[in-house]
């Protein structure tokens, strides 16, 4: 697998093709970028067997993962349990009220207008996916955040919310892409509701990489329970 | 039909109980209000005819309208056909670009709130209604926008976007409510681009009651047509 031409450069993520046209080479930067790259790759592998399709082929090294070249929905994806961060501020209910089902939000990603929450008549209207695939992408991300909530329950951490984006194969299959990490989700332990997930690091608190190890830690006893 | 308690008073309506419970009288203050009455009244009536269910009952006078007691549904739908005002800012596009398919927008009536945006999935977790019941509520909203569009055209008015309020009947059936008046749509002249809808009373452009009897009057030419 050799790194090729530098596609895309982000705040914690860099992309590069590779002598391979259908793969990629995601490379995590940070300390806590090698925590978010082995839990994302983790959490992937279980969505896998699970029977939902992942963009991950292998892992090459602590902050290296080998992925599949997709065209990705300029759409992130959350989904949310519990009320917290805009959420809150949105429709005036405190934070850790539970939602009576779980919401989908779908953010534009155009960081010129500040990544706006737009809805599915807007997605249409502009054109970022057709109706069918956007039903799937509702599909999955419902089924990833049902399997989800009972995995880390299982690691006693209760899924506030998670951020997904998916991709679309030359085939057309969507499948789940970029991370799905504490860096990407609301984590709050179930037993003392102490914060765990991206709320630690949005939030300035300490111990961002020591949260997210033991994140990691917890997710490792289960697997090998 | 006997006038009987206030139920609410808003800044352009104010609305009545009446000796017959079903009923209510609704009454528009200030001058504009006797055109928004009547264009409103017409619109429904127009609607009526093209099988969509209204809670018009009848005109009691220039100012005053017999409608059916319903439920309300605590949301703003908007239509839009073209891109103006807060989707401009939302999605980047100028103002009077044409939209590839008609946008569906639903706003939480909650005025603490700021009356925000919401998606069908916080409308379900907030059971503001039923899935049922908002899968009605867009089918009849681009219906009607449909008729208005076509209607509207033959008056040389685009329908640039409206707000529709809908609201259930005792037996459940869901019927267009509130107004659908100068006051709530977007309407620009189709062959001069003047604006001749609420953006005229929003900007604070002059003869904004002259521009409704304008609307007024195209709607009655065709209505005779």
């Amino acid at each position: 697998m050799e790194k090729q031409d530098l596609l895309y450069e982000g705040k914690s993520k860099t992309v590069y093709a590779t002598n391979n046209p259908e793969l990629l080479i995601v490379a995590y930067q940070e300390e806590k970028g090698a925590v978010n790259n082995r839990v994302s790759n983790e959490v992937m592998r279980m969505l896998e067997r699970k029977g939902v399709p992942t963009h991950l082929v292998r892992q090459l090294s602590d902050r290296e993962t080998v992925v599949r070249r997709v065209r990705m929905i300029p759409l992130e994806i959350i989904v949310r349990n519990v009320v917290a961060g805009t959420l809150s501020t949105l429709i005036g209910q405190p934070e850790g009220t539970r939602l009576r089902s779980p919401v989908l939000e779908y953010r534009y990603k155009a960081a010129a207008l500040g990544n706006p929450m737009i809805n599915r008549f807007h997605v249409f209207a502009l054109e970022l996916c057709t109706p069918e695939i956007l039903e799937e992408i509702d599909r999955l991300a419902f089924r990833i955040n049902k399997i989800l909530r009972q995995l880390l329950l299982e690691a006693d951490i209760r899924l506030i919310d998670c951020k997904l984006e998916f991709g679309c194969l030359p085939d057309g299959t969507v499948v789940l892409a970029d991370e799905i990490s504490p860096d990407t989700s609301r984590l709050w332990d179930a037993k003392t509701g102490r914060k765990l997930g991206k709320d630690r690091f949005r939030r300035d608190l300490s111990d961002t990489t020591e949260a997210y190890q033991e994140i990691l830690d917890r997710l490792g006893r289960i697997h090998c329970e």
